[in-house]
């Protein structure tokens, strides 16, 4: 048992900022929710919550010690049910989703452009449309958040929901990837067990989008895809047009 | 479509430092492996490596241009295969287990104060048994793998492989908590879906070992846990003891 603290423990300490960036995953759906904050202020914001999981994560914001300021979606999801609605009926929190979404229960209608804070530090807006005409990427403090824009190593379908290969193409590569190369990319979910990626390693080695892949090769890719539809659909978009809950 | 770069493009790569840190997660068994690297140098180590995702972990490996050094075990595990034999089997790297695990195959018998480098950077070893004898934790930049020690608001079992309650309770108080509070905790499974935790939360938090609970409190707490046998451990222990090969 060590009683006195080696060199090692000091050492490690300066490496580690102050941050407040949580990543957590709900397996039905295998969506991930975020959870960011301003280690200041306590301000925070969660980010495509999810009704089933909901209060794990209120539970860590409220171990945390932080203020939840803002519930945001990144886009209109047809896989599962925002938490959005119910989580501002418990709190005094704002939902925002963008200005695209056919939304009319949300208290922030998002636009490229706009910022959100949570203390002194910014949430920035990327209209990212083509998985859905209504699809944000946030970028906050070296990371973005792509939603079902740009996954790791994929990308969201593009079959429905007003979704568009040639816009997705377009805001990929003239949004997304011209972050700085080292921006860490946090994607909406991921099926392989992965967690973040880069936009350099994107730009890289994603097979859909990245490479010298052209937008006449990628709409070809993406119209080949013989998908599934997607067995929530008929429920979650309608609850989700409603901010998760059945009556405004 | 953006042409030009806004200026919190660039604004926002000031918060990012390089570093290689990847969190990858084996649906079948839960489990965490870490990808952990240096980025001057390029050397790499894989920690909780699953036979069934060793590809999509040596894929990462090769696409971010590392070259693996080490392949460790926190423990011997009693639900999945280790991959490490095999990615002996595949390349020049060594293997790194507990002196405590009763392996003999393995390349590095590691202990307590025993330091692996990565270039410059160093992976610091601590010797956390009590969920089996043969634990060890990771400390590395500000980071803290434990394995099976301790997890996010729980701890491992202790009813197997000479596991001890008591050890346990010795070991999480005397060594991990008394890393800077703000060491980032990443475990070596979550079955709800939270991905790290800190140091400071799992002091404050952890039901079984945080807030003021006795050794006493937590040894009673773990003999009245009902759990069942793990379907794995008659076909992984062995096998993990074997570096997850069945021959040498």
């Amino acid at each position: 048992m060590i009683l006195t603290k080696p060199h090692f423990l000091r050492e490690n300490s300066r490496h580690v900022k102050a941050e407040i960036f949580y990543q957590l995953f709900e397996p039905q759906s295998s969506t991930y929710t975020y959870l960011l904050g301003d280690p200041i202020s306590g301000e925070a914001a969660l980010v495509d919550s999810v009704l089933e999981t909901m209060d794990r994560d209120l539970l860590l914001v409220d171990q945390l010690g932080l203020k939840l300021k803002y519930v945001l979606d990144t886009h209109i999801h047809a896989d599962h049910i925002t938490a959005a609605g119910e989580i501002r009926r418990q709190r005094a929190i704002k939902t925002g989703v963008s200005r695209h979404s056919q939304v009319d229960c949300a208290d922030l209608m998002l636009f490229e452009g706009f910022e959100l804070t949570l203390g002194q530090r910014k949430i920035h807006i990327l209209e990212t449309s083509g998985h859905t005409n209504s699809c944000l990427s946030f970028v906050f403090e070296g990371r973005v958040l792509t939603g079902d824009a740009l996954l790791i190593r994929g990308t969201g379908r593009t079959d429905f929901q007003e979704g568009s290969a040639e816009k997705l193409y377009d805001n990929v590569h003239g949004k997304i990837f011209k972050l700085p190369p080292e921006t860490q990319i946090y994607p909406g979910h991921d099926y392989n067990g992965q967690t973040h990626s880069s936009v350099e390693m994107e730009i890289k080695f994603n097979p859909r989008l990245g490479g010298h892949k052209t937008k006449a090769e990628f709409v070809e890719m993406m119209s080949e895809l013989k998908l599934a539809h997607p067995k929530k659909i008929n429920e979650a978009v309608p609850a989700n047009r409603a901010c998760g809950q059945k009556s405004k």
